[in-house]
């Protein structure tokens, strides 16, 4: 990264990088074609006719990533070495500013019968019933930290923790799966003093949200992961000197975004809105990252019928993107969520790369199978932003 | 490197590794093809049906090399950790020798007008008149060091100074473009004595430099690049205990030959009379890097056709480096340097990789996109020498 950045050059060049979540899918059984390639996508198709093509490997062959792994690789960064909590990534995402000593946690409002959980999303209550819960939760006082509870959307929500001598080496309490009690927070090491000074105060404001929410139904509990600090990293906008903008509708990317030096772009919920906030902040940056999301979460939903309706909504908005006439515009997921995992997958993410600096090849429609023949092959997604920029005539010549 | 060396056997095989320089390319925006997809090849075509294929990145996804850099890899050596200065591969280029504290830099004559670079290559000046201005230049004295310029072809020179206590971290005097003043030479860090010391005598050469040819055209003033020392690196041929040889007509290739062990064998201009002097070195060597020029020339000149002619006749005088049966043949590229860009580029270069211990795959003609199919995939140039020696028998068992 650092190489890389010795070799940064001035252009006026745009980038967009597309990333449709969870893009990435299985074969149906009866078909045989994965969603990519059972939609009705003639405008991905065409694109990937003039293009490089290939798939991506966000973190390693048979590492399944979460979306913050994934994202970090999409933007250079080695996502091993450069990894960001959970907690830091839904605090940033609701707009909590967090100084390098505040702890942050990742929330899930649940649903416990019988002392087990039995819905680890509460049945995704309503981002408003979240607020309700949220502010509830607010009259919460810790002896040693100042508390914050704020909500995302649906069941979700960020806790942050600001005090003293805070320590993030701490276990979630979500344990994951439905039939079992919550977990209480522990240190991830025994003898870890800060750690267990930390995980005390989390058991005891676990212990007052449970009485606060004992009555509401079905968010009657809280699930908390991700315990993490802000990482301290270099950020891609200093590094290759490029000004970038997010958009993007969902916290979480916002906050990944933020993170390595992104400004955000206002847009409406829908597809076509943010290509249209996309059109609409183009002369200000060189470098634009397009979150969708809806292919992650109807993939996560297993239903293969809606995966494959998202990515035609895509595919019917990207014209307007390819119009902008942009000097790389590259398609691609963060990683795979097959609709018959209903989860996120270690399988690598179908990838163009469309500009006229690169080479093209013989892939005529854009799917898993077509790409796995592209020019490009299968390769880590941390080299994705060098080739990026080098089409972008933003890297200079290495060694004479 | 050191590890590949703990492996290396003895054998009476032969190795050839045939570098077209800048062989890779783009497609020409009329016909969808390559130069080398273009070039009528059907030898290295027939070459390639029996053959493994491939793609190498010179340093890695993005990054542009230098011709130095780009050889280092194909050598074997890790192109980043032993970065070679252009300054030495110019001034062991044309036979100077360099002891550890002398400083060498790249020259090229260029035209000045009102103060301003109008021509960095003096419009190519002939090989005789450089060799004019370098005697005229001879007469400058400096105080503190001994100085020689000697001339390379058309417009380039070298430049070394011989002291004590010279620094290469100096910056280029050549600016990269036209427009603009030639720059001073500076330190590359603030408060670097010894920097700012060699920067002195560098900057007086040059004003003495301005003077002598103040009356001369197109040639008025040199600019300087690449300030270097020559590293301290193992040589290829004691790593891997083989007598290495050099069939290369330009300077700069024949310097980082030199640079890693390589003896230079004597040849005539043309790729024809460079096969010929691979013939009849033949049982001298075990390891042969053959380096054709020109492929690089005209596509830095922006000429398609030329690069394709260029391919071809190499193609034309393949059939008897075949006849030689070497156990490994090799054909690929430094890197690309596609006539549209009209310079060195980031893409990866075609590989065909011929012996009888290699897998075949189905690739039936040589290109880019055919390679992009082969069995080798896309790889690091680095990892080239290891499967040669492999395929040489040069390397043993790694572990029982």
């Amino acid at each position: 990264m650092e190489f890389i950045s010795s070799l940064k050059a001035a252009s006026g060049s745009r980038m967009v990088l597309l990333v449709l979540d969870g893009l990435g899918g299985l074969p149906h059984p009866e078909t045989g074609l994965t969603e990519l390639e059972t939609a009705r996508t003639p405008n991905l198709d065409a694109l990937a006719r003039d293009s490089a093509c290939g798939l991506i490997h966000a973190v390693g062959p048979g590492i399944t990533p979460g979306s913050g792994p994934a994202h970090m690789a999409l933007f250079g960064y080695d996502p091993i070495r450069y990894e960001v909590g959970r907690g830091v990534l839904s605090a940033l995402g609701v707009g909590m500013e967090l100084g390098p000593d505040d702890l942050a946690a990742r929330v899930n409002f649940c649903t416990v019968e019988d002392g087990v959980i039995t819905d680890r999303r509460a049945g995704r209550i309503s981002t408003e019933e979240n607020a309700r819960l949220c502010q509830k939760l607010s009259s919460i006082r810790l002896d040693g930290a100042e508390v914050t509870i704020r909500p995302e959307k649906e069941h979700r929500a960020a806790l942050v923790l600001r005090g003293r001598g805070l320590s993030d080496r701490l276990s979630d309490t979500d344990p994951q799966k439905t039939g079992v009690p919550p977990l209480p927070c522990r240190p991830l090491a025994e003898g870890d003093e800060a750690a267990e000074r930390t995980a005390a105060l989390v058991n005891g404001y676990l212990e007052e949200a449970a009485k606060l929410l004992a009555d509401e139904h079905p968010a009657n509990m809280i699930l908390t992961r991700g315990f993490a600090k802000k990482p301290d990293l270099p950020l891609m906008t200093d590094l290759y000197g490029i000004r970038a903008a997010a958009v993007a509708t969902y916290p979480m990317y916002r906050a990944v975004a933020r993170l390595v030096g992104m400004e955000l772009v206002e847009t409406g919920p829908t597809f076509a809105e943010q290509v249209e906030a996309l059109a609409g902040a183009w002369e200000r940056y060189d470098y634009f990252f397009v979150h969708y999301k809806y292919t992650d979460s109807r993939g996560e939903d297993g239903d293969f019928a809606a995966k494959v309706a998202c990515i035609e909504e895509v595919d019917a908005s990207l014209p307007r993107i390819v119009e902008l006439n942009p000097d790389v515009l590259v398609v691609t997921g963060d990683h795979s969520t097959p609709a018959l995992l209903k989860s996120h997958s270690w399988h690598p993410s179908p990838l163009l790369f469309h500009s006229r600096w690169e080479r093209k090849d013989d892939v005529d429609s854009f799917g898993e199978r077509a790409c796995a023949r592209g020019i490009l092959g299968t390769f880590p997604a941390v080299e994705l932003l060098p080739m990026m920029l080098a089409c972008a005539q933003r890297l200079t010549k290495f060694g004479a």
